[in-house]
Parts: structure tokens; sequence; C-alpha cells
């Protein structure tokens, strides 16, 4: 029997604040920290490894956070919720973003459908598609080849695909499963499509339109953008065009696109890079083997999510230490710096699915809470952040924990031999030079060249950013996101508070605003 | 006579502590609220405005700011910081880079020379050069133009200088200034390189070595990565590369380049987008007369940010109030968020720019402070980050103050009319939308609907994103990051909290290593 309850009225919670604070220099110093980085690790899928040494915990207080773990039924939680419970309790809805790349329990019928069937099939006919196009079955007007995908889309429908098409872009073409390239246009600045257009030969481009509920305002004034370019250049706009979109959706049966391909209510944006939404425009780029290697991944950390040991159970522990970093420490951020420049979105896409999914003040119940819920996310590549912000995380007033991400290994194996390393070996040692500096700082007599250290970290460390290890990364966040949620007792599903905004937008260009909206506007030309 | 004080010495500081606290709701609200939008706004140079309606200040706040920027003596500090005194006390150095775009007072001279006669001579051999190069009088190796500059180069040396490439790219297309393609080679992540190599002509490139000690690990190495693909392809490497670098670097008098232009230890690296290391990128790119309207819109804002009267001081002004946000009201960070494609990582180089410069946990004598300093800074484009983290920036558990910037006109001249509207007026009224959502809130009896208000937040209005304006634009963060280091007494002129992960890094890579940094190591491969 699942109960949904506040962090704040658990007796665990209560013991976990009780538990002696680590101190993380001296556990991290000599023989203790060479033990501690030996032990505090596990296994993820894809030869992944989470290991949180360096975060500030010890197995006093890992203790607790298991028993957190076990009153707050999270296990149980993601049982229900891959079992088809209507966990998105706002808008009433399944959430079955796992099932995109997997079935990790009972099957889930609705809509009269059974759902695992619904987005195979959906991911089969993508495949199908993707390889008339590349075959050159499916062509452009004149009988041509497609050269190069562009996705239109927002949000969810922009940040992860494109996050994952850079992270694969340059694996793809060093072993021989590049097909397009991609391009993305998301603003509705009209500078984001007119460049994107400009950078582009229109006549050898597919569209690929996302929206799930085919209203996005954004999107659907890109799509007429995009529209007006392709007529221009004298072109037939329905035989350059796909939408990716739900079956009710006004976009669904149009006759405007080549193919439509569908999503669900049950997938929300954010989570569906494993979805049709990455779907479409990944198997485009690099063939559909390679995303089905992206999905086969995810799928296997989600097993692995699925373990009620936490210490087996990577996301779940994660997501443990997020919470007591922000409830009990009080952190009010984490940074998320990938050493690779092909993970340089990465954190642009975790910002979204964590800040959205946890920035509530509210429980699943809508009573408001008395605890901190997510935090700010945010990073950029290793090592650029060392020449940019790390000083703040360094010596800076306040403790931001870090996630650090590194691979043994290039996606291209190109490098070069300086002062005795390659280039790959000194994108290694940094990062674990940084993680120590953090942990352990260093004392100097003058001040201002002294660490104090205390500062944690995890590491997520792998072989090479492949679509496998890609999988697995996204699906270790997604599942992290989703325990913390269970965890703040928060709907991670909804999103309300965007909501707002796009109402008062349109009583703008409206016209139908007074006070400092109206002076807003004027002052703004509108 | 100036005197460096902790801002929590000050009388100023304290009774700001004891002015009532702002209820923006109800300020931001009706009739009070237009008023504030109609006053609460400061002119900044090249068209651009300050508004700062949607802060959480009133008159009795602004006032006590106002004292406390006379108490802490903001006009005189950059008084002195411009006539030459040395700022920069940890590293004994002046502090020059406003000389790179005007002469703010008295004459300068350092290193024996006259400084800003200094910085227009480099300034002016650059532009010559770069002519040269567009007329092809300066040519590769086969008599043939140079189509494509890469800048080689990371922090300081990457993240200005690109953000302004991309902020000023489609604006030059538009107006026929656009001389060559620019990219940037900055990670020491060997498939940074390898990917921009692979994407450009070599034999037709021209690569721009930034680097001011010519020690910089990353750069050096990304400088042989280069010069191996060039000597691949049967190039002489000294026949594409030119040095920005300082006169006294091993980099400045070598053979190895076609020429090196200087800039000097008076420029920190996070400053140096109007020196030669923004200099020859954007020359080269746009053209130099580009840049000289880029360096004029800089200088024009620096000439408002001398101003005693902090209301008619927008840098000034903007610095307090972050001051009141982040020690009075306790905020730990803030977003910067344009509204324009064109700035889609500004907010990128506004991190490394405040969080490296006022990231700081001692004052400017070494001693440890006892508030709060800089804040994290994070941010993306809008709309895209409304379909993003703005979840959390409205109804999150933390108040994250935040930084509009918005434009009445495209850069591109490209619309479309959808809905009665042009894309770039549903630009507009979403940026105007948003700021009143955020301060005013909305009441809901569903209390995942409801919107609580009360989150601040200022805009930048300008006409166009051109040269001009965003020399004003970056002008106005670097003296706003300096006003704010001079109330909180810290030195943002070095960063020594970069130095540790330096020296354990180069321990890794001699394999010099034990405890917990040998496992890391091991676990890394190296």
């Amino acid at each position: 029997m699942i109960t949904w309850n506040n962090l704040d009225t658990l007796a665990s919670f209560k013991e976990l604040e009780k538990v002696e604070r680590v101190n993380l220099v001296e556990a991290m110093t000599g023989e203790s920290g060479a033990e501690r980085v030996k032990n505090y690790s596990v296994p993820m899928a894809e030869g992944l490894t989470y290991n949180y040494a360096a975060k500030q915990v010890d197995d006093k207080v890992l203790a607790a956070l298991a028993k957190l773990a076990d009153e707050a039924q999270l296990a149980e939680k993601f049982e229900a919720l891959y079992n088809g419970e209507v966990i998105n309790t706002g808008e009433k809805r399944l959430v079955l973003h796992h099932m995109t790349r997997g079935q990790l329990g009972e099957a889930v019928e609705a809509d009269g459908v059974d759902k695992r069937a619904f987005y195979t099939e959906q991911q089969a006919k993508i495949a199908d598609f993707a390889n008339k196009v590349h075959a050159g079955e499916i062509t452009n007007g004149a009988g041509e080849k497609f050269t190069t995908v562009v996705q239109i889309g927002i949000g969810g429908s922009d940040l992860g695909p494109r996050a994952m098409y850079l992270a694969l872009e340059n694996w793809a073409k060093k072993n021989d499963t590049f097909k397009m390239e991609a391009k993305f246009i998301s603003n509705v600045d009209p500078d984001d499509a007119a460049a994107v257009l400009n950078s582009i030969d229109v006549a050898h481009s597919i569209f690929v339109l996302v929206s799930k509920s085919g209203t996005t305002l954004e999107t659907l004034t890109n799509e007429s953008f995009v529209k007006d370019a392709l007529k221009n250049a004298g072109l037939d706009a329905s035989k350059h065009m796909i939408a990716v979109t739900s079956e009710t959706s006004p976009l669904a049966k149009s006759d405007d696109y080549l193919a439509a391909f569908f999503m669900d209510d049950y997938i929300g944006g954010r989570y569906s890079s494993t979805s049709a939404v990455g779907g479409a425009v990944l198997s485009l780029a690099f063939g559909p083997e390679v995303f089905a290697q992206f999905l086969d991944g995810a799928a296997a950390e989600d097993v692995l999510s699925k373990n009620k040991d936490v210490f087996k159970n990577p996301a779940m522990l994660d997501a443990l230490i997020g919470v007591y970093e922000r409830n009990v420490l009080g952190y009010p951020s984490t940074a998320v710096l990938p050493y690779s420049q092909a993970l340089s979105r990465f954190p642009a896409h975790l910002q979204q699915l964590d800040m959205e999914s946890n920035g509530k003040s509210v429980n699943r119940f809508g009573e408001p809470v008395d605890y901190s819920t997510g935090p700010v996310i945010f990073g950029e590549p290793g090592t650029n952040g060392q020449h940019s912000f790390y000083q703040l995380l360094h010596q800076g007033t306040d403790i931001v924990p870090l996630q650090f991400v590194g691979y043994k290994n290039s996606q291209m194996a190109t490098d070069v031999v300086i002062q005795d390393s390659t280039s790959q070996q000194k994108l290694c040692a940094n990062v674990a030079a940084q993680i120590v500096a953090f942990a352990c700082g260093k004392s100097d007599e003058n001040r201002n060249k002294n660490f104090e250290g205390g500062r944690p970290s995890s590491i997520i460390i792998g072989e090479q950013v492949n679509p496998g290890s890609l999988g697995a990364l996204l699906a270790h966040f997604e599942n992290k996101v989703m325990f913390q949620g269970f965890v703040w007792n928060v709907n991670s599903f909804d999103q309300e508070g965007v909501q707002l905004g796009k109402v008062l937008a349109k009583r703008v260009l409206a016209h139908e605003t007074e006070g400092a909206l109206k002076v807003f506007s004027d002052l703004l030309n509108i």
C-alpha cells in the first residue's frame, strides 16, 4: 500500500537530520580517501559507474538515506508508475516514458491499446520511414535525396533531442552511421528560424514538426516561417514535412505532412527524448539502429532503477544524496559538469528536466510544502568551465554540489601527445584533479590562495559517449529526478508554472492590457 | 581619500538592512505599477534603457542604496581604477580594460608607454591586417584568400569573443559586413578540435592563437593539434596562424606566426573582449569598422558608469540592487534571460565574468568576509527558457532574481504574421508578460495553479542587437560586476581559485599521486 507523505513528516528524515555531518576534507584525505573511492561506487548500465566517494556522506548518512528510501517507498512508487498508475495526478495522466524503451513491469493498457506495443509500433514506423529516406525511396518533389533534417520544436521537443544529436554527431561520423545533418529551430525570435534557413539547402531538407498538442504557438509560428521559405523557393511544403504529435492533435491527419508519428499525453515533453520526439530526428540523422542502441542503453539503466537496494540503484542513491544536500545541508544549486565536448548541451537538457519537474512549492495534493524542493541546475563542459565559473565553485561563499561526468576514451580517436600525454589524458587528469581539489582543498598562509575544500561532488565514469552509454546516462538522470520528486512528494510530471506567462502574452498581443503590463508593452513597441 | 572597507562595516549597509521590505505584488499592481515602469528607468548608451520597476525596491530602498554607493565610494574607486591605480592588488596590477575602448580619465603610463596609445596601436595593426586579409593581400601559401577564421583559446579568450561573434553574425550578414566565418576551439577534449577541423577547409583557414601568458596548456595543446592537421594537409602552419598574446610571452616574437598582436597583464581574460583578444577574430569576421562600432558602444556606456549620481548610472544601480538581493534579501543566484537568439551564449560569458570576478571568500586584503559575495549566474535565451526552467522560477521554493534583455527589432527583418502578430511581436509580448507574471503572480484556488508573485526582475530594452548596442551591453555588465566587487571589498580581477586544480592535474599526468587522487586516476585510465 503506497502512501504519499511530505518529506518533513517522515521519521527517517528527522533521523537523517540528526546524523553527524561528515568532514569531507578528513574523509577524502590519505588512505581513507582511497578506500572511499574504491567502495563508494555503484555500477550502472553500459559500462558506466556512479562514484560518490567525494560526496559529504559516510556509512551513517548512507544508512539513514536507505531508511528514508524505504519509508518514502521509492521503489514501490516507481513500480506503481511503470505499472500504469496515475502518477501525474494533477493532469490525471499515466507516466509512461520508460515504456518507450522497454517493458519494466506489467502490460499497461490505455486508450484501448497496449502502450508498449503502441510505442514500439511508432518506432518501427519511424525506422521504416528513415530507412526509405536514406535509401532514396522517399525524396523531395524532384525525386532527389534529402540531405538535412530540421527539427521544429521548443522545450522538451528541442533541448533533449538537440543535446542527444550533438552528443552522437561525431561518434556517428567516426563510426560511419552518420546519415544526415540535423538542425533545430526553437525560439519564436524570427532570427532563429531565419538563420537556420539561411544555413541549409531547403530543397533537400526535411522538417520535423514536433508538438504534442499541435497548438504550441512558437512551433506553429516557426512552421509557417518554414512553409513561407519553402513556398518562396518554389517547393511544395507538404513534400518536406513530417509531424510528431499526439493522435488527437490537429496535425495528426493533415495532408500537410509526408507522415505523422505519434506520442501521447503519458510522455512529458522533458521525458520525450526516447519517444518519437527524439526518435524521428535521431533516426533520420544516424539511422534507426543507432537510435535503437540508445533506447537499449536507457532500458538497461531503467532496470537498475527498479532495485530496492539503494546501494545497487545508482539513480535512487544519487537522488537521495541530492535531497540530503538540499534539505539537510542547505545547498541551493547543483552544477552538472561533463568532461566531454560532445555533452556540451547535456546540462541545458538536465536544467529543463530537473527544474521543470521539481521546481514546485506544493505537494501532489496541492498543499504548500515547508521545505526546499528542486535546486537551480546549471553547467558547462569541462575543461572549459575550469577557466570560467569554477573560481566561485572553489572559493565562493556558497557551496555548490557538483555532478561530474567523465569518459576514458574520446569519440573520434584523433589525438596529439604534448608534454608526454594525450589531450584525452589531460581531460581525464583534470576531472580527477578537480574532484580532489574540491573535496580536500589546500591550506595556504595567503588566504587568497587558500582552499577550504569540503565541496562535494560525484562522478559518473564511462568508456565513451556512444548511443548505449548516452541512453543510460539520460535514463539515470530522468530516474534521479523522478525519485527526488517522490521524496519531496511533488508531482514531477506537470508544469503549471508555465501557464501564467502564456496567458499574459496573449493579452499583450490582443492589446488587452493595463497598468505595468501596458507600459512595458508600449516600451517594447508591441 | 579612498578607503577599502568590508560591506558589513558600513553604516549605510546597516541602515539598508533596516529599511522595510517592498511588497512587489502590491507595488507592481494597478496604477502604481504603471507609474513604476515609467519612473524606475535609466537611459543607457546606444538607445538602451535599464528598467528596474519590477525589482523589489522603492524610493526608501533606493535612497539607502544611494547612501551605500557614497559610503562605499563606488564612483571614486572606478575613478582610481581608470586613472591607473593598482586595483588588482593580489597580482599587483593595474586594471585597464576600459582603456581598450576609450580614455576615461588621465593618461596612464605603464611599462614605459602610454597605455591608451598602446591599445589603439594594437587595434590599428589588427585593422590593417584584417583589411589585407579581406583584400587578398595576405593569403595562404598558395596565394588564395582565407575564408574562415578559427580562434584557439579558452575561458576569457573563448567565451566573450564567441558570444560576441554569435551576437553579430546575422546582423553582419544582413548588413553586408560579413567577411569570414569564425569557429572556436577551446576544450582540451580532443573531440573539440577534431570536430572543428573536420568542419572547415583548413587550406583556407587562418587560426588565431590566444594566450596572454603563452603557457595555457589547453591552448598550446590545441595549437599542436591544429599544426598537425595543417602539416598533414601539406600546409605550412606558420602561414596560417597569428598570435594574440603579451609582448613578453614566448609566442610574441616567434616565426611560427604570420603576425602577433598584443594585450597585457592589465586586461583580465574575462574583460578582454574589447582588447586584441576579441579584436582579431571579430575584425577578421566582420571587418574592423564593425569592431570599432562595438568599441564605441562600450566606451559610451563606460562614460555613464562614471556618474556619481547612482540614478544616472545604470551599471552602478544594477550592481547595488544585486547586492541588496544577495545580502539583504538573501537570494543565492541570478538568471540572465536575453530575449534574442543572437545572445544565445551571452549568459555563458556573463557566467564567467561575474562568477570568476566575485566568487571570492576573502576581501582584497586576504581576510575572510562574513557575508555572501558573487551569486551563481545562469541563463538561456527566451522564449526557449520559458519552456524549460521557468517552472522553477515561477513556482519553485527559492526566489531567483532575473535580468531580462529585450529588443524591439530583429536583426534579419525576415518575419511572418501568424494570428495577427509577427514573431518579433510575440517575442516582445512574452518578455513583457513574464516580467509582470513574476512580479504580480495570480491567485488561484487550485494551489497548483497559484502564482505567489513577488519575484523580482529588471529589463534592459534596446532597439536591436547591433555592434554599438552590444558593446554598451557588455560594458554595462563589466561595470556592474566591478561595482559589486567594490561593494563586497573583493578583488574582482584575480582568480586564485583556478590554480589548485591545475597543480593537481599536472601531478596526475606525472603519475605523482596518492590516496583518492591515485584511485580516481586509475579509474579514469590515466
